[in-house]
């Protein structure tokens, strides 16, 4: 019993950022992404005997006991679910640099979900992987589809899930993830939200607006109207960095690069270069734009920030199942 | 007819940031001052005949008639309030470098407004000094006072006051000013603070926190406890930076270094050496210390940022007559 699956990273546009719920990640807010082409992850997920031993190897290395723990734990959760037995072989491969500043957890748990789905015959709908996905990692419950798509908030583990608001979308929409730091270990996503979940007393507009802003978004992407989904991307991220400053003690993950590479972004737009940046739980920065644009910004970065690296996307497919 | 009156700026430790009443200069929310020692500005105002021309001497320099305008219009709004007449001769001297990243209007129009009152013998008290001296800018109002202030937003020109917390407070708080950057003009406290006010969601949970900001910073003062004023005071710049980033479009007055900065204030707090940031409406930080700690900030900022200036303050007198 063995299946391979493949499952590509996404970018939020409006943005996960804190939980109701830490069992069942429980969102607060709605988010709304956009799946990406150029990152993902492939993994083949082989049931042994429960006699044999978990085993999980990353892009080739054998991983130790306490770096699989999360990975096994995932699948125990799973297996409960659907009163399933035996034991992992766990082979995955991450096709996401860490240069893109891009967080694999959730093209990671969005394709282990889906080989868990194949390798034991299930054959769940794309709605209830994304539920089981979204046990995982909340960011994996979006990474299920391709395009753009919306998380819905819910309240249960029946009702929070994702949705295909467009699978092969018509915009002309480029994503650059700009590189600015890869060392230095900042504050967990996790942690983070939960500060702002706890103390910011500027939490509870959050919600709200973020709401707000999916309904705006669907609005722009129906019109194809791409100045305005980058507008509301740029609105939505800065809302988000501006929540982290008011918890208590308020935290940051802007770096000098990052407030360098925002200022150029404005610099680009003063210069008829239209532009928008989008940001997570991370300094790097994520530049959305048109392909017509896409080399004078590139150029622009290297002018200014010659050790940046910049890697481009655009939009990618749901959840593939290669090989069963 | 003839008076000279120095005023020292102040910084505030709970931000005004929001007018409710552009021409009396009412602020949405009641802010929390300490005046400073270091930075001051005298005024010789002499009235002279209405046949005469205005003049304006800053530094030594006659101004334009441009540039003496919001000056000559600051008073004939007082000379209007008080039935007066006659025409100015005003010679100032500023002694706030630009290298302290300390706006000097808030002890320009406080020595300006003293100056009047002396000048016309008007004998006004401190708390209708403070109101006109808010004519002129809002900041000013705090400047009427020493120690720690409070300027009470109020509803109307009556009653949005300055009022003095501790003339001579026995707490033991320096103030180091870091310059970061004094060419690049940035958006004006003015615009920046409109913009929020009309366009920011986040508005009216500012106003409500900057009220409990004041009770709680009171009570810190109170108890003469250095580690709750400078906390609540880097919370409170804090929120008041995230609010511009939450403004449509959102903005930040933030430059490369004021993260670097930033950083720097947690390291040093990491390494037990107490300490705590403010910032206004401007990429300079202010660092709030005590006195055993102000030699190792000043050269732990001097081997990271060799560039920069850094002027230390303590607390300042309230208005001073000088000459009449």
């Amino acid at each position: 019993m063995h299946a391979t699956a493949r499952a590509h990273t996404n970018i939020a546009l409006i943005k996960y950022w804190g939980k109701k719920d830490d069992q069942l990640k429980l969102p607060c807010n709605s988010s709304l992404s956009m799946t990406l082409d150029a990152f993902y992850t492939e993994t083949k997920l082989t049931i042994l005997d429960a006699d044999q031993p978990n085993r999980f190897y990353l892009n080739g290395q054998e991983q130790s006991l306490k770096a699989s723990q999360r990975v096994v734990n995932y699948l125990r959760v799973l297996q409960e679910r659907f009163n399933l037995s035996g034991n992992f072989l766990i082979e995955s491969t991450n096709h996401v640099p860490t240069s893109a500043g891009l967080a694999s957890s959730a093209s990671a748990f969005a394709a282990l979900a889906a080989s868990f789905n194949a390798a034991y015959e299930l054959n769940v709908d794309l709605t209830e992987l994304s539920r089981i996905a979204r046990l995982g990692s909340g960011s994996a419950t979006r990474s299920v589809y391709g395009g753009f798509v919306e998380w819905q908030a819910g309240d249960s583990d029946e009702n929070s899930i994702a949705l295909p608001l467009a699978e092969h979308p018509k915009m002309d929409l480029t994503l650059l993830a700009v590189e600015i730091e890869t060392a230095k270990k900042s504050i967990s996503s996790t942690k983070g939200m939960n500060l702002v979940v706890e103390t910011s007393p500027y939490y509870a507009t959050w919600v709200e607006q973020a709401e707000l802003n999916i309904g705006q978004m669907k609005m722009a992407i129906a019109a194809n109207d791409f100045s305005a989904v980058g507008h509301l991307a740029q609105q939505n991220a800065l809302a988000m960095h501006a929540l982290n400053l008011t918890a208590d003690p308020g935290f940051t993950y802007f770096q000098p690069e990052t407030i360098r590479a925002m200022q150029l972004v404005a610099e680009l737009n003063q210069n008829g270069v239209e532009c928008y940046f989008t940001m997570d739980a991370g300094p790097n920065v994520k530049i959305l734009t048109q392909l017509k644009n896409v080399e004078e910004i590139i150029q622009r970065f290297k002018n200014d920030l010659p050790h940046v690296k910049i890697v481009k996307a655009t939009f990618g497919p749901g959840i593939e199942i290669l090989d069963k």
